[in-house]
């Protein structure tokens, strides 16, 4: 096995590469002046069985492409390729919400399959059914037990707080790994503006630590909100705990502004003011069900 | 025949439209604060011939994208899909030129296959053979009679310089066009840093009105080298014509510090300050050959 580290590898390459005994190499990448990048990848031969690690976080197309250009580039040479990918793109956009919408992860899945990935494995995707659009083999790292992990012992008599109803079965996992119980919000935002409203009862928090989880912040809004309404509910403090940190203009400030003492999140984003759960071990427990 | 004018059209679409007796309309398209796209095509039926114009000037990788959401999105319900790509990216990238260079262009044109295009009509891509990448049909959009077209009654005397030896049968064709000669300089690039250093000797170009030809102008280098060279070489004065105005940076100061009176293009990118070829007739041309 080889793994590539892939320009928005987040490290997990190397870190697989490390855990798996593998050996493990940077892809070499470059963006031209006017945008265009270019990937060169030495050292793979015939009939290797290849890894690539590449999320994809914004520029989310660039890192897209960057992914096709080595997955094809790579499929008359490798017996198997195979592609770590921590944060998925365009999962939200999983199905039309109106009419004439394109299912724009349908054909992310198509084109990663199309450019000879046989087998993908990722980390809480918006939705675990997007999966099944993948024609080859797809494996999912929850985001329960390692950020479980990660809170233990930093919250007490916690709470996990779902921003909406969307959410309650994610809540509900890493509510069972903490061993408490959760309790969620409802969310509508508008299609067209992105406004966000929260509205719904948490009952009485006081005393509790809530634990706000989300599978990704993009503004922040969300989370913000979420917390808000944990803190007014009477809890002792809040974190947010979300799988991917985009953590889009100020989405950070939003956050602790209102009132998150804490933020947790995956490396599957390079963002570091936040407490980072590495999901290197996770992932190569997947790689391993694969071989 | 329905033409959409995709969220990179450069009106083209709807010129198209207009010019094929086509109905045309605009994809219905925005970005996500984190950077997705979400693309909506409205009003394509069942068994649809459809058009979709969508040049890939920067940011190359998100309009790549958008294009394959719109074609993946409509196959199962269009007859046959066509792009139009006035600019096509990526076709630079057409080996490898060191060891392990993934070659760009060929998964670009596999996936626009894939996705269910059958056939692509570009304008003056950097280099022609690109299109036998392509599986499906390809037709080009050549740059020399458009461009010898606007460029007559507004130069006199003309000579036709290239900067390199590889723009020679381009120099050639526009040449002939206008009905002159052509000369060349040559460019040596450093594939890691990107600097430029040209050679060669014009000649006496004194009393010429020098057109300084190339498929695209990036950074503007090449072009203003060869401006310069020519204005050296005694032209009496010197413009720049080029497909695809890609203007990054300060491109055009560059060239116009060189001495370039006016800059000429086609409407493949959305660069407004130069003199503007619209292509959409030639288009058009080849658009009824493919049928």
């Amino acid at each position: 096995m080889i793994v590539l580290e892939g320009p928005a590898g987040c490290g997990i390459g190397k870190e697989l590469g490390r855990l798996m005994g593998a050996k493990a190499f940077d892809v070499d990448f470059k963006s031209f002046p006017d945008g265009e990048s270019r990937v060169r990848v030495i050292g793979v031969k015939k009939g290797d069985d290849v890894v690539i690690a590449q999320s994809l976080y914004q520029p989310q197309d660039k890192h897209i492409m960057e992914l096709l250009f080595m997955a094809d580039g790579l499929r008359r040479v490798a017996s198997k390729i195979t592609a770590v990918i921590p944060y998925l793109a365009y999962a939200r956009q999983n199905k039309a919400f109106v009419e004439g919408d394109m299912v724009s992860i349908e054909t992310v899945m198509k084109m990663l399959f199309d450019a000879g990935i046989s087998s993908i494995i990722t980390v809480e995707p918006h939705k675990y059914d997007v999966m099944e659009m993948f024609k080859g083999e797809g494996r999912i790292v929850g985001m329960a037990n390692p950020m479980a992990k990660r809170l233990y012992g930093e919250i007490r008599d916690p709470v996990v707080v779902a921003p909406d109803a969307g959410g309650l079965e994610r809540a509900s996992k890493i509510a069972e790994a903490l061993g408490c119980g959760y309790v969620h919000l409802s969310k509508e935002r508008d299609r067209e503006t992105g406004e966000i409203s929260m509205s719904g009862e948490l009952g009485n928090l006081s005393g509790k630590d809530a634990v706000v989880v989300d599978d990704m912040i993009s503004t922040g809004g969300t989370a913000a909100a979420a917390v808000d309404a944990a803190i007014s509910a009477g809890a002792r403090k809040a974190v947010v705990a979300a799988a991917h940190l985009l953590m889009v203009g100020p989405a950070e400030e939003r956050i602790r502004k209102a009132g998150a003492v804490e933020i947790y999140g995956t490396n599957s984003v390079p963002f570091s003011n936040a407490r980072i759960v590495d999901v290197s071990e996770y992932i190569a427990k997947e790689l391993e069900g694969l071989r």
